[in-house]
């Protein structure tokens, strides 16, 4: 018997470099762009850019903030890095001292890069084709000055709903990028879609592809069975093995009660570990007997460093076993779903917890 | 006009520190230790630990991971660290290092303690009164060899409900805690309360308190009016302002359409900074334009790195304007509550992503 205390985050890179190559292929010739903004989706974004660069030959890489793009550079030396969320005061020094591309989402932020203009970047421009988010709209393309449409080395826009295949979102902003691309930027080298609009087909695709969400195992395209290969697994070892008798209850402000004699496990991870207190008596804990895996319901509310499951079910339990928290059959979609949300913000909330032992597996 | 781009978490040590300080008089004489698990929540427990150990005199920190233990040994040189999750091979290291005191819970620990002992320490014992999560039951009490009664040098156990004032857990808790204790450790310092625990009266204050939630400006006694002192503001820039027709959608899966013309503010924050994505057209974004407060309703979903809220009633806003996510009015606990969850969860997500840039004011 083990006795441990910590839970473990894996991260496979094969399976992510295998993804991001998988989704390659079906680029039509566009080429294949990593975002890696928010640490990589919090997998860090130091190990998975070095791996993407040095292992699949990626060289665009997008992150959200100057700081991001900052600590990737040394990594990715020859590759071009576009930071999305543009620059500002706040970010200017991490733009030049590791030569960072931004992307120009408004006048204001346009005023700025003329004024503090790097020599030998040409930014990206962002236009808004419907999802009203950052991007110049229609008017403010229309009272650019006319030596302004030069400045720019890529012109990108984004999807609002590339996840559904029919929806009449995607055809609308496609042909509005084709109509504001061709009116303002003719000539520039163009990029609409992350993964999910990658889907979408090929035309679709122009010239970059900006690969998220998708390398990292989720399914971006949920109206058919996901075709990535999983990349996280997270479990954490049973603290302690005790029982309950009728009318017991379990966890803060007493949400469970026992209406039997029950078995419980209390498993080393919780909301401080980026683990949703929203599945409070509804997730599932899973658990391996050899080839056998058994569900253990999550009882009684989710604590900051522990959750209780209900084991009663499982088959010979140990303290020190692990219990499952996500791993290849419940995945990250699957936990986004019953937390009441989806599998980008359950990634984007795991890894940045230092409790986690992380373990990547090469 | 400024133009920025990162979000801003700004930590007030002198409202920290005044809390503290506020709640140890509350004590009835017990001991007022600092619970700074989760790297203090998520504010950085190195800079908190040190803060109340150099200047507010507190000389007991309860972490839940022997990680988190050693992290702050050189910040508080010669204070109690207890340890909440226990001992196991994964930690034995920084209890060794640290001269950490592990909280033992349950007999499988009880072992590990006996074959890894370490020199000077005397563990702590959790026992179960309630709650059902990690503690020794009274059975497991009754079976424990009589030498090992000895081990110990502080009996504690957690409350279910203390953020309930009438809650019949509480006094049912407090009497199982004083039968076992008179029982099984007559002699040993005990500790049941944490900073809910502590509002409940004299009787639940034991030795020791624990003070977590509170210090950082939670109500955690949410019967009352808050009276502790807010810790945390979270702010963001606006990168854009925009106008909406009539008809047009916002955000991902265009889950708002502007039914008039409005005007809307892009700011730099989103769910890969810690904002629930369970805010999407429920939350809210503050302004200031002096001592006016105007408030924005979110629209659309709150995606990885930006929120879009509804600026049209905001008086002369620009682009570079701070727009607050938590402030001194609106709480941890009042966004804890439009999400869906607590403070407690919130505040834990929010100071571990490294694009903040993180002001703590002194």
């Amino acid at each position: 018997m083990s006795i441990l205390t910590r839970p473990i985050l894996e991260i496979n890179l094969n399976n992510l470099e295998h993804n991001y190559l998988d989704l390659k292929k079906l680029a039509s010739g566009a080429e294949a762009a990593a975002v890696i903004k928010d640490d990589a989706y919090g997998l860090g974004a130091e190990i998975i850019a070095k791996r993407l660069y040095k292992q699949a030959g990626c060289r665009i890489f997008f992150v959200a903030h100057g700081i991001e793009g900052e600590r990737i550079r040394p990594h990715v030396p020859n590759a071009k890095i576009y930071v999305l969320q543009g620059i500002g005061e706040d970010s200017l020094s991490s733009f030049q001292k590791a030569e960072l591309i931004p992307v120009i989402a408004s006048k204001e932020q346009l005023s700025f890069w003329k004024e503090h203009k790097i020599n030998g970047i040409k930014p990206a421009i962002q236009i808004e084709t419907g999802l009203n988010r950052l991007g110049f709209r229609e008017q403010d393309l229309q009272e650019m000055a006319i030596e302004d449409y030069q400045l720019f080395s890529l012109v990108l826009s984004h999807l609002a709903c590339a996840d559904e295949k029919d929806h009449f979102m995607n055809e609308y902003q496609l042909k509005n990028f084709i109509r504001l691309r061709t009116r303002f930027f003719p000539k520039l080298p163009a990029s609409l879609s992350a993964s999910d609009g990658t889907f979408l087909g090929s035309e679709y695709h122009f010239d970059i592809i900006r690969l998220g969400a998708a390398i990292y195992g989720i399914n971006t395209a949920p109206y058919r069975e996901n075709q990535m290969l999983p990349v996280v697994r997270v479990f954490a070892p049973i603290l302690q093995i005790a029982e309950l008798n009728r009318g017991d209850f379990v966890g803060y402000s007493a949400t469970y009660r026992a209406a039997e004699q029950r078995k419980i496990a209390i498993i080393s991870i919780g909301y401080g570990d980026g683990i949703p207190r929203s599945l409070s008596n509804t997730g599932k804990v899973f658990f391996y007997n050899g080839s056998k895996i058994s569900e253990a319901r999550i009882i009684g509310r989710i604590s900051m460093d522990n959750i209780i499951c209900d084991i009663t079910e499982v088959e010979n339990p140990h303290v020190g076993d692990m219990g499952f928290i996500i791993n290849e059959f419940y995945t990250l979609d699957d936990i986004g779903r019953d937390a009441g949300t989806i599998g980008y913000e359950i990634l984007s909330r795991i890894g940045k917890n230092s409790r986690f032992i992380r373990n990547y597996t090469e």
